[in-house]
């Protein structure tokens, strides 16, 4: 391990909405910080085509231009942001942590973790190329862009049923594609789904390709039963297979996480070990960008007052 | 009482960054939105000249057009807002919510407020000609206007203290001061406070005025024991003497209160009360624009899983 030298008043490790919140709020507040990302900046916000829920932009933004204008936002107050820099390690033992990425060691007061979550992907070919144009892991965010259409989603569990609810309210028809023989699903999401005129189920079904021209076309589907292959006509494909909070590094090091295993934090971002905060999807937030940002100025400013606490 | 006629999906009582967010997240989401607001619509946001930390803007912009923005992106979703509607009784004991204000009396299903925070005043000759040229009420928001420079602190509770130490690592020299014979802080507080070499404490002394030309040059101070008159010079007023949540009606209709009389909210903003959400200051939450709007995105989010449930 090389040697750690200089001592940072905080480091965030992750770069999306809540990490680049929480050090604007750092470094306006002038304190010494360092953001540390894994890949790219931007997290699950960069895969918006079309952000037009976040307050401020009337007109709609992409995930990648307001991502851009966070980090020129943390840029202005001095804010350091090192990308392809993943974290293997915290070492919490002592008031001064230690986080060790692959390439260094880094000693800093306090801590934010804002690592995000990892989507669960469907692996099949569409997927990716359509992504944005049809293809969506967030009704929320983007279910209103096809108000009126058919659409399909993909998954059979409770998180999938809160999903294909919430569309059966904006699109005219929701066609829910699940693989296995029976719905992963709570009875009471069972029954409501089936209260509903435009949705329907498919069960024992596989999707093996999304397809298109500009945007989602159809999904190709089969039967596992019949081994019937089928290709079902549809305007976006909601992929609802879950998501995995990524707090490795966190349970690694002793921070407490919830039975979701998301890390656990009060309204003030505190996480059980002092002087360590946490904010965004990793904690099991409100899961929208927004939320992440106000979550990530939360717990810059709780940070620096026990940062400011610490110090003198 | 007028009749109550249409029954709405969301009221929300309350026309700043939380109510204004909630406001987007409902009307996009396709609920029929209601936005009632005593006065204008901002609540605190507008006093704030120049908003540096709302993330996505990287420049700056002023609380004023923020705001409007927030207003032009509800109406973008068809959101309805009534200034000067002031909301004076909320029945909540049938599952259809009865909201009266002066003029009429509205249905809905759910419920949000983000009735914010009314900031006590000086009330002296000045403070409201200085603001936002001088004079603030919240030091995370404006204290880095005013690195290096002269500020003043006016109060001696807990909250005043925190905001005294926060500026004493930005200011150059901070100087607090207090009417009462004691300080009302803690005796941790008053001890970390004497450990600041940039930090002096004025007891017995009451601000008569803010003074200045463009912007606020001294305040003139009484000694109450001498009745010794002197002009002090400084760069800023920050005023620390507290706020009062806006929680009179919810009190009234027994939605459940913490000890500083704020609404007592879990992680989805819910209340004790079915159907009726909090987000905002009025929850004691950030006090920071982009937090207030985190959490009326997440209130009007669950507002409209209730709503779902209820009307299928």
């Amino acid at each position: 391990m090389p040697m750690a030298q200089k001592t940072y008043d905080i480091i965030i490790i992750g770069a999306g909405p809540a990490g680049l919140a929480a050090g604007i709020y750092a470094g306006r507040i002038g304190l010494n910080t360092l953001i540390l990302e894994r890949g790219l900046p931007g997290g699950r916000a960069v895969e918006a085509t079309m952000v037009e829920n976040f307050p401020g932009f009337p007109e709609g933004i992409t995930g990648m231009e307001l991502i851009q204008r966070m980090i020129d936002h943390t840029e202005r107050f001095g804010v350091e942001l090192r990308l392809s820099e993943e974290v293997v390690d915290i070492d919490l033992s002592k008031e001064t942590k230690v986080v060790t990425t692959k390439n260094e060691a880094y000693q800093t007061r306090a801590l934010i973790l804002s690592t995000g979550t990892q989507r669960k992907k469907l692996l099949v070919p569409g997927e990716a190329e359509f992504l944005g144009r049809g293809v969506s892991y967030c009704p929320i965010c983007d279910g209103p862009f096809f108000k009126g259409l058919v659409v399909m989603v993909i998954g059979s569990n409770d998180e999938a049923a809160h999903d294909a609810l919430y569309l059966t309210q904006i699109a005219k028809r929701v066609c829910m594609i699940g693989s296995s023989e029976e719905a992963e699903m709570s009875e009471a999401l069972k029954e409501k789904l089936a209260e509903e005129k435009n949705f329907e189920f498919l069960l024992n079904t596989k999707v093996e390709a999304i397809e298109g021209d500009t945007s989602v076309k159809a999904v190709k589907v089969v039967n596992m039963k019949t081994n019937k292959q089928e290709k079902l006509p549809t305007d976006a494909v909601f992929i609802s297979l879950g998501g995995v909070p990524m707090t490795q590094i966190a349970q690694k090091a002793k921070i407490e996480l919830d039975q979701r295993g998301c890390i656990n934090v009060d309204r003030g971002q505190r996480t059980n070990i002092e002087g360590v905060f946490a904010a965004g999807d990793c904690t099991c937030g409100g899961m929208q960008m927004v939320t992440a940002a106000g979550e990530g100025a939360t717990a810059a400013i709780r940070a620096s007052i026990y940062v400011r606490r610490k110090t003198r």
